[in-house]
């Protein structure tokens, strides 16, 4: 039988990234999962059904984050003020190590989880650490929880400390057996993860290809995240024409669908490739600010019709909710403005879009409330005193910018309610 | 009878910008709301005394938010992608004429210094409106409050929708009458506030520095936020030599001592009699971003010497939290030194000596817990699961950049506990 689901309250999303859709005082009808429709007066056969009625708060989609560290948690915030390497081989790895150890992984995880649910991203692109037992637990999490995620074994055999990678071997065996156990799971599914180029052999990048191409999985890294990285590049692989041709080389795009951070840096030549390939980028302003890279040039990606999407990318980001990178997204594209006129700054409306529909993409039809897309949403109180005085587009502007986990008082994936 | 209270804990706090003071597992023993010491193992005298053991968690100076407008606080987070004179009209001036209804006044500035509070600001230097009655209702919460406080009735007599105009002589009869309610309290009291040139005749502004001489009362303003508004102070003064003269040629400052919030854009000259005067330069790095004005050149200024603190500026910025405009004035310098290496990002000891000891000395002997300070204080609470693993100064950090009120377990103002 179907299973119908109807909410009621003040409703909102992007269908394009220009444009606010509104529904002020209106049902949306979920059927099996998935928008029916929405009204504004409820048809006659629905009369009989029970409906959750949230009255003046807003319902939006959910936030879709498309890169971060689940294992970097814990140091969200920590040695922001260090030099990329340092800050890596203090905190970074030192903290992903850790995760070899099952107690550790289960309880740092499950404070993630929930703090990334409470956030209101309910679908995310996630590198968890080298542990292949590490990121076993964080898959059983995030299934037990009930929200979307794709999650990466965090692929390294080379340049990194070694008490963090592997050998190219146990890499492939530990990826293939979480492959093996959760490719057929319905919402928290694997994802091919060379953490980036510099720490991964060659052998390492082609049997990841391969592995992407015998499962028909998608891929997620980093790309172009600053100029001292992308020289490094040039310097290991001699042989490649520019970053991107790394992963070209090893069959890590085109095939199947693929997700590269940060991109801050672009040749025309990558970004002609990358557009062509569909591969999707993700802004990851907090990160970009923190670590020094720069600020990606945003709206000429967008002019060029490239896929983007946003990431918190903690722990080089320090904000795990996603409502701070959309409005760090709009402060860096105004500061891009001041000295590049020709780059006008985002709207609300514009990053909104990237962090839900946007990303969403990458999941299928997630992020809108048009007919057809899961029903996965965020109901949000705001302060009753602006309720009268403000628009609805104003209030989830308000929202964005200031508010918290504190304002999410429900979340549904799929049309089931999570918490 | 001598009043002493002894707090425990791990406590941090800046003497000068370069260097975090930290004590771990240590006693602050204060007397009568001073510092008195604090030491490591507590001396026999202070044996009887009961001590409040806040543990592992960090006791910190609390904030002192420099330029605030508590009149704009129901708009935090809204009309950010706005033009400047859109966001003032359909925005900011509208909202502020509201608080000529003094019921509105009391709910909207109780729920301000309930958050203002609850974030960890306990000493500001406020903009109410241009309304008097409002205003005093602003004194009167935050005296019951308990916080200390500079508040300001805007003066503007021109150039600014009639509904929040007053006549130079309405606009200097309120002034002053509140001056004379509340010129004796300890620890709210009144500033002199033109809103900033533009919008005051000269025979207003000349009131008012007779006013801040005849009552020895400090003054605050704007002062070079972005380009055009430069530009429409040479319009509108065409004598002055550049924006700071219109407050010097009317005794704004010099004689008493004197905020003045932005300085984004300062000339050499400028520069060089704002050092002189000892005029407090107030960064507001959110405001900055979100109108668009650019970036303080913060790190130029703190080499020439220049006194300088932190402000959340709601509703140009929309955090009233001024631990977020730590981080963000952190991000911007970073940014600032991609183009210009030579000014070196700012430090976390740095921002947070600005959000404490350095905007403080505009209130004396606070913002510091060396001796002869007041003991305003906040005890932090962070993730328990952090505490071993990380240093004190990392766990501050931590705070700086991902916490908000509810890390916050006590405060206190002047050794009283307030909440």
């Amino acid at each position: 039988m179907e299973k119908i689901l109807i909410v009621k309250g003040n409703i909102l999303f992007t269908k394009t990234l220009d444009k606010l859709t509104v529904y002020k005082d209106s049902y949306i009808v979920v059927k099996d999962s998935i928008v029916e429709a929405i009204y504004k007066v409820l048809p006659q056969k629905y009369m009989n059904y029970q409906i959750k009625d949230y009255k003046e708060k807003l319902i939006i989609p959910s936030f879709v984050d498309l890169h971060l560290h689940a294992a970097q948690f814990l140091q969200c915030g920590m040695g922001m003020t260090k030099q990329l390497l340092d800050w890596l081989n203090d905190y970074t790895f030192d903290l992903e190590k850790e995760f070899k150890n099952e107690e550790f992984a289960k309880e740092v995880y499950t404070k993630f989880a929930d703090k990334l649910i409470a956030s209101g991203t309910l679908r995310a692109c996630i590198f968890a650490s080298s542990s292949t037992a590490g990121t076993e637990i964080l898959f059983e999490i995030l299934k037990a929880k009930g929200i979307g995620a794709y999650i990466g074994k965090v692929n390294m055999d080379s340049n990194a400390p070694d008490f963090i990678l592997e050998s190219t071997e146990d890499s492939i065996d530990g990826t293939r057996y979480l492959i093996e156990k959760y490719k057929d799971e319905p919402l928290v599914k694997p994802i091919i993860t060379p953490r980036f180029a510099p720490t991964s052999t060659n052998k390492l990048l082609k049997e990841l290809g391969s592995l992407a191409k015998e499962y028909a999985l998608p891929v997620q890294s980093h790309l172009n995240e600053n100029l001292d990285e992308i020289r490094w590049v040039q310097e290991l692989f001699p042989n490649a024409e520019n970053y991107l041709d790394v992963y070209n080389d090893n069959s890590l795009f085109g095939q199947t669908p693929t997700i590269l951070a940060h991109g801050v840096y672009l040749s025309d030549d990558e970004t002609e490739i990358i557009k062509r390939n569909n591969v999707i980028l993700v802004h990851c302003p907090d990160s970009n600010i923190n670590v020094r890279s720069g600020i990606m040039p945003l709206r000429k990606y967008l002019n060029l019709g490239l896929k983007i999407g946003l990431g918190s990318d903690i722990a080089g980001g320090h904000k795990i909710a996603l409502n701070e990178a959309m409005v760090r997204a709009i402060q860096l594209s105004k500061l891009l403005s001041l000295s590049n006129p020709e780059y006008t700054p985002l709207t609300v409306s514009e990053v909104f879009y990237l962090a839900t529909k946007g990303g969403g993409e990458f999941f299928g039809k997630v992020g809108s409330f048009e007919e057809g897309y899961f029903f996965d949403a965020l109901v949000i109180e705001d302060d009753s005193l602006t309720a009268d005085r403000y628009s609805l587009e104003d209030r989830l502007e308000r929202f964005i910018y200031i508010g918290d986990d504190r304002n999410i008082i429900a979340r549904y994936v799929e049309g089931n309610k999570i918490t």
